[in-house]
């Protein structure tokens, strides 16, 4: 790290790149440390993959918005989004719960069924946790997954040639929280399916799944921060550059409706807005129709679309739709350079 | 539960029954879930042991008394402790890290530096975790052991006959945050003592790992919460009641000490004050000097003592000097009714 002044302020990123080297290096069953979107482990002959996620009331969500069904439906989702970006099938899970004292049932019962309904929906079993006092609601949730057959795939294995490929559609949840935000009525179907898309997220764990065991992808994680930041994590991981051409992001025809109603732009928030929990991967271009294919085979209305390339060389470009090219590494969220937008 | 009123306010036994009800039985690779130190699992044929537990600052520390480092070692003590109580080898650790924002270097490096010194005494590696702003410190650990041999041992064992014991002494952390909170000066040997006990406390993993492999233990969990209510915790899930001799008591001096000092009373702290992270167990009344041994043998200075017995019934009885008896189940710190004492 460039800068070791004790006084000074660290970013995400900077604070990761401690944790990796501080932490254990592979060894001793431990195959992915710190740095993938999940751990992996390799237990009595097999693999597993586990993941944690902690979010705070007023940095992740807002109460005002979230409904406490709705906040154990989406901390579920972030952290099932990371065992689909490795390929894994969910298996347990471990709650730990902040709850303002003192707790009432219809708080703390709307938080556990929606983590309930998560864990029906996705097949896990609640196994443990913790309950504690706070001064705002806090969850934290552990997840641990099997990484069957040619699963995990790992945040490392992009190469030059590889064609960028992203699930689903762009921009949804941020258009969703820019609404909530704005005071708009959810009224009509566009701010409706944007506002679903960003309290209830629908983590890609079959999609995640079929990509992993087709063996054909190199690389894969979830967008959890937006395409400008996670493409430019996986590009660093694995030592490559990458460049989106604009006209090729799959933009979520709702959030495009939003961003014209707010005066806002449906591209910044596909770049930079975050918690779309679609898979980002790369494969060979050639791979990628029968990609589609086997995604959309396994759930309908989900399509693979391809954003982009991997390059020799550092960082992301966005390829913009005049022609001119633009740097675009590291746009998104960093959870300490700034308070979310709302 | 009695009370179904949705505004009802819930203590934090009433969550933990609430969690049992909803969340996964003993199926599917889960032997033991919600309600033991630690859930079991079977992960390809062996068995692996997983906690979870979350420390707020205000709630849970102090950051007056707390230093980032000690607030490492605390929270990995914490979860490593309910690891011994399974008799689980600690293996893998994951940290979620809330950090006020902008975090300083010196907070960050000093937190992961505690951490990182109990992953190297006690052999886990930190494998993953998560790092987030947050309005205060918060801290969340999830850690996998594996239940070696004979291991794990659960609450559920107790039997009318065993003889109740404890590892080590009582009281002392809850001396050390009373003096603390006196603002008492560290400046002797009982006032130092008893502040790194609620500080650094040593979580009992090897003597834990002994009781466990004797395969005389017939239930076990640790003093996270103080005897009386840790012990009634143990009485519930055996079906069976205790009761427990005053004089029995391994009061430690230091307590006894300060609490003179302070015109409190050791006993109280032994009984209701927490986070003492002893072993609690239960085993037949001749192997009792046994067990002494092979922990005394395992961590000299050590020992095992015996405070008390099953029986048949419910709750938790201690038979006062005077030969009088009271009713002391549930003294203990529920998380819900009450802040700490500082």
């Amino acid at each position: 790290m460039k800068d070791q002044d004790p006084q000074a302020l660290m970013s995400e990123e900077e604070i990761i790149r401690l944790a990796q080297s501080l932490a254990g290096e592979s060894s001793d069953g431990l195959f992915v440390g710190i740095g993938d979107d999940a751990a992996v482990l390799n237990l009595a002959g097999s693999e597993f993959c586990v993941t944690t996620d902690l979010m705070v009331e007023g940095v992740h969500f807002d109460m005002s918005y979230t409904s406490p069904r709705d906040l154990g439906i989406k901390a579920m989702a972030a952290n099932l989004s990371d065992l689909a970006a490795m390929g894994a099938l969910p298996r347990w899970g471990f709650l730990s719960l902040g709850l303002p004292r003192p707790p009432s049932r219809r708080v703390v019962e709307s938080v556990f069924g929606g983590v309930m309904e998560m864990c029906r929906k996705y097949g896990l079993i609640l196994a443990g946790g913790d309950t504690v006092g706070a001064p705002q609601l806090l969850i934290n949730l552990c997840l641990i997954g099997a990484a069957e057959k040619r699963a995990p795939v790992l945040r490392t294995g992009a190469r030059p040639g590889d064609a960028v490929c992203v699930t689903g559609v762009l921009g949804s949840a941020a258009a969703g929280l820019a609404w909530l935000g704005s005071g708009g009525a959810v009224d009509d179907e566009d701010a409706a399916w944007a506002v679903a898309a960003h309290l209830r997220p629908e983590p890609r764990v079959t999609a995640g799944r079929v990509l992993a065991q087709s063996g054909r992808v190199h690389s894969m994680m979830d967008l959890s921060d937006g395409l400008a930041t996670d493409l430019a994590r996986l590009c660093e991981a694995s030592q490559v550059m990458a460049r989106v051409d604009e006209k090729r992001l799959p933009l979520a025809t709702q959030a495009s409706a939003l961003a014209e109603k707010l005066g806002a732009g449906a591209l910044e928030w596909a770049l930079t807005g975050g918690e779309d929990f679609e898979l980002l991967f790369t494969c060979a271009p050639g791979d990628v129709e029968l990609l589609n294919e086997l995604v959309a085979d396994s759930q309908p209305e989900l399509g693979v679309s391809r954003v982009g390339e991997i390059g020799k060389g550092r960082g992301v470009h966005l390829r913009r739709a005049d022609g001119n090219e633009q740097e675009i590494t590291l746009k998104g969220f960093d959870h300490f350079r700034e308070a979310p937008s709302t």
